[in-house]
């Protein structure tokens, strides 16, 4: 057997050598926790390189990203179609190879990293979704979820508060199949962490109910292994594993130093490490012998030909499991979903109702999830708020076979990223629930889902001033418009209980990126609608109502709690002999993506006497009134009192519209 | 005397009558933490309820605000102004008693508090601030500063990633004078915590390097007594008491559950409470006795007093820093400040050097910050990208007294929420640094910081897909415009160096409220100006460059980097003979809110032909460029590679914005 250190080294030279030909990136932690990663795939790692989607494999988060020339390395020399040229063309356009990891760019990348803590997060949501999975699908006799999640996380992770929100509720939720590294350099990019990162990280992790395996030297491959046997016999908890190691290991000028960690080391040291590491191979050449110790791939091939003998029984035996499996593993809704979905659409828009979109979103769930078992909910502790859960909601703790609903604590950002981790393990449509304000808290995790992609759903009530006596720290004034500039997030703010249930249907059926439904705590009016306004309703944008006789003078907008005010407005202006369309807006950004001639038949180019108004900043509809318009918003904090005198205090009022609508046209 | 018990229910029913009349409110927390809050402001806060600023009064905060009625009852039983009709009016439009404590509202507030966890990271702030004068200004014989920062925390706060970062670093800092009372009444919203919050908090905090007093019985006089003088005894280390309470403690129905978190208790239950606790007073009642039990006026008079003498001596004999105390204390600048900013700023445009504005802005430090010592930097472990230091640099672990510079660690949203207290406290200009797509990590604390407001200024390097290879994980796009919609933050950024060190200033003179300077990572030209266009770059827009013959047939606006590709795109279209005008913007909310008259100079309405170009989302600019206009911009994700490539590959170049200004006036 080739020496194991010679193995590691081949991931440090390939990472050192692809930096140095980038020209930038960060050989100090491929350097540092190679010695770890070679003991993990060549020894550990269930995993098939020929199929990166095995569903039943481990998973392994890079969750300081920036150490991706690590992952890189260990997915080309173990097997994955990562080329050699893909190495070389580290950190260019068009490249597998990014800077840092993205899903979907290079195979065996499980999630994108980077952003410091959340791959954390991602891994604890993994391994949540294997246990729940194990528990609902697997029998006495036939195991078809039984994998691991690994994940490699550096000192900025730790000290990053989501490392705290993920890893208290890893504890709680007993993880045994977690297994964490922790890259204990004592290196930060400000230099040596003890002037600002002196936690006893082995003590915080046990107060979380970990298992820590402290002091393992991250270079010595039997202490790394006997480390990891350790972990994996305790079912119970989650595992740390503190890897004392040493940052650029190899580097006789810079080891050891913040030096190593966002920076090509230079010709002239990498050479001294070629020499210091006893590798004389060129720069991309990796010795046969050592090709042949990390080749995964006949391995790989068997392990996962054993698994497919057991799912095959398993379809033979539980052939209705097996099919739910399937399904959920591959992201499809049943296949009568569609045609039930837009029959429950239909009945909902005959039932009158008034109620709030956050109660509208129950009465969505009532109606969806009883046929969606994949759908994996939760709050982060404002569940009586929120209505996120429903009469078939089951606490995963309470019984993880049939649990869908996760109590997430007050962890917003925790929540997310592990959504996030949810939908990437696949199995699940988690959604997860807190007050739009509170998206803040959350708001990388947010883009993350965007810039994975997930097809993570977030659910955010309390949109406005609407929800009155909490005051300006709890009213959300700029989210809704922050929210919408999120590349590839689609946001819908429905104004009635059919548009609630329009956009959940949206948004399940969205499984290649997330959904933010915005809904209000306040009751609001049922609308009517035909049959065709139903439909249009996920165009985005559409004519909600239209003046009986001739054509509209003039055109109001509105989205969410401000549609009804609009529709007052309207009826205001008709008795004055004015006549005026009406338009929702549920999606705006869906509504401006629908093709040119829709859009017109919405909005007629001529009809320029428009005034949009929701209750947040006004800039982002400036675009949809053009100039001659209006836009009756609010771009200031709010205050604390009844929504009732709020409105009014702020100037949202169906008479302020109309008043804006007459000034427009030039009327009283 | 007065039993204690009594007094503390005067808290409970102020707050539960409060709650009642406003019909909604948190009655919970007051009726839990009411007999700590009683010993704590009876026998020892060091506070003058007739001057709330006085300097050197104690810091009290509410972290789990929507307490707020505890405070609220406090401030009014000690002798503050808040009146009882202030409680009645609890939670109503116009009245200084807000849903959650708002700082400005009520005398005593010391920050605004609600989003849970922040509280206590603004307390962590404050701390260190009062730790840093006092090494400045105390002497051996004179003690100026010498105060202690009380937190009330909930498992709310202790749940969220912010008391992570901010409680970690608080331990390093060895903040003897923070304590913190943790509220462990094992009830959260959802209901009892066990189910997603089984922390072995004593254990987690001691991991910090934390005192902890474990167990203490939140409802026992005596036991919290013990408890703060065991606090107050150790001046190395932040302590956490961790007192076991009751929610709603007191209510024969409720107390111990949820119930009593977030709604009135109903006339009946409040009724039945009065029976248990022998409180037969009407609402809003508080018998004599009671409250000259917690009349704290003439002992805080007395206190204050002596310290005044001290402050006498202090002016007497050490006259130079007790003005530089009393000029920090009011955040006044120094006299000659503005002028000489002025000389450097026009020294600054006599240099026509290239360089990247976050190294710019070091430049301005290295300007600003030796008049300044108030000004207190930091950076969440990106010292050295940010460029957040400068050579007077000094770390606040080596030398407090001289200390200017703060090691925050990974810890984007506890550095920021840091810097609010900071601030708040007084005394310092704090500012923060990280990567402009971390801006998210902390986004809520930079809406407190415009919502409180404080005067912290958030330093955002790395400003687009001009940071090239680290990819899109690491490339804002949609955050520059996001932060321009947060109410109240100014958004700066620069094109050059000059701009870098005029956006400096106006975030240094800003002391009511929060400047995000946005920085490049690139280099970045040099542009010519006369004298007024220096002058003008303040006003958020002005114009660069005008055709040296003729009127502007078209307009070209643009923020930081890509301001110097509008001047190329000028030149091209120069030698075309289209006469072009260049807008440098690098504020446009600012710009907006100037006087029409100047807006119209710039932006001359009959100058339709508009372009706008930033390397970000383009939906902002559409209000600025008109129907008419066009906006370049990038309205997807970035991707890793190098920067220039990048920009062509988006379609951000000289070229194209050439080619969209000829489309406009139809030449070509």
């Amino acid at each position: 057997m080739t020496d194991r250190r010679q193995l590691a080294n081949a991931i440090r030279f390939l990472s050192m050598d692809a930096v140095q030909r980038a020209n930038s990136g960060h050989p100090g932690m491929p350097m540092g926790m190679a010695d770890i990663a070679e003991v993990l795939f060549n020894d550990y790692l269930k995993h098939n390189p020929a199929n990166p989607q095995w569903w039943d494999r481990d998973r392994f988060v890079v969750s300081n990203g920036h150490g991706s020339m690590l992952l890189y390395s260990v997915l080309h020399l173990s097997g994955y179609g990562v080329s050699l040229d893909d190495l070389k063309n580290f950190r260019q356009l068009h490249s597998p190879t990014p800077g840092h990891p993205e899903y979907g760019e290079a195979p065996g990348v499980e999630t994108t990293t980077g952003p410091l803590g959340q791959g954390l997060a991602n891994g604890v949501g993994m391994a949540l979704a294997e246990k729940l999975l194990a528990a609902r699908f697997n029998t006495d006799d036939l195991t078809l979820v039984d994998h691991t999640t690994w994940v490699f996380a550096g000192d900025g992770c730790l000290m990053e508060g989501i490392s705290h929100e993920a890893c208290s509720l890893a504890g709680t939720l007993g993880l045994g199949k977690l297994v964490v590294f922790y890259d204990d350099n004592g290196i930060s990019i400000d230099g040596e962490v003890e002037g600002w990162f002196t936690d006893d990280t082995p003590a915080r992790f046990r107060a979380y109910g970990w298992q820590v395996i402290e002091a393992v030297d991250g270079h010595d491959p039997v202490t790394i292994d006997e480390a990891i046997r350790t972990a994996r016999s305790n079912p119970r908890q989650p595992t740390l594993i503190c890897c004392k190691t040493t940052i650029g290991f190899g580097s006789p000028g810079k080891a050891g130093t913040a030096a190593t960690h966002g920076a090509p080391l230079g010709d002239d040291e990498i050479a001294a490490t070629r020499e210091a590491l006893d590798w004389p191979h060129a720069p991309f050449e990796v010795p046969d012998e050592i090709r042949s110790g990390w080749d995964a791939r006949a391995a790989g091939q068997e392990r996962e030909q054993q698994w497919q003998a057991t799912w095959r029984s398993y379809r033979e035996s539980r052939p209705e499991q097996a099919g739910e499996f399937e399904r959920r593993m591959n992201n499809d809704l049943p296949e009568d979903f569609e045609d039930r979905f837009v029959e429950a659409l239909m009945a909902m828009q005959a039932d009158d109702s008034k109620v709030a979109t956050r109660k509208a979103s129950t009465m969505a769930l009532e109606t969806m999830a009883k046929a969606l078992p994949e759908m994996l909910g939760g709050s982060a502790d404002l569940t009586g708020s929120n209505n996120t859960n429903w009469s078939g909601s089951i606490d995963v703790n309470d019984d993880p076979a049939r649990g869908n609903y996760i109590y997430y604590g007050v962890r917003e950002f925790g929540m997310t990223a592990m959504a996030n981790g949810l939908a990437l393990h696949g199995g699940f449509i988690p959604y997860t629930g807190t007050f739009l304000v509170f998206s803040d808290y959350a708001r990388n995790a947010v883009r993350m889902s965007a810039l994975i992609p997930t097809g993570a759903i977030h659910v955010y009530t309390h949109d406005s001033i609407g929800l009155g006596e909490d005051g300006p720290t709890h009213q959300p004034i700029e989210h809704l418009a922050s929210l919408r500039l999120i590349p590839n997030l689609e946001v819908w703010r429905p104004c009635d209980k059919v548009e609630t249930l329009a956009a959940w249907g949206a948004a399940v059926a969205r499984r290649n990126g997330p959904t933010a439904l915005v809904l209000t705590r306040q009751g609001l009016p049922h609308q009517d609608r035909t049959e065709d306004q139903v439909v249009d309703i996920v165009r985005g944008g559409y004519v909600l109502r239209d003046p009986e006789q001739g054509q509209p003078q003039a055109l109001i907008m509105a989205s969410g709690s401000e549609v009804s005010l609009a529709m007052d407005a309207a009826e205001i202006l008709d008795a004055e002999g004015v006549h005026v369309r009406v338009v929702s807006m549920p999606n705006p950004d869906f509504f401006e993506a629908q093709d040119p001639r829709y859009r017109d038949t919405v909005l007629p180019p001529s009809l320029t006497a428009r005034v949009a108004v929701e209750a947040g900043v006004t800039r982002y509809w400036r675009p949809l009134v053009g100039d001659a318009g209006r836009v009756i918003g609010i771009d200031h904090f709010g205050a604390s009192a009844p929504a009732e005198q709020l409105f009014a205090e702020f100037g949202l009022t169906a008479g302020a519209v109309a008043s804006a609508v007459r000034e427009l046209i030039g009327a009283g």
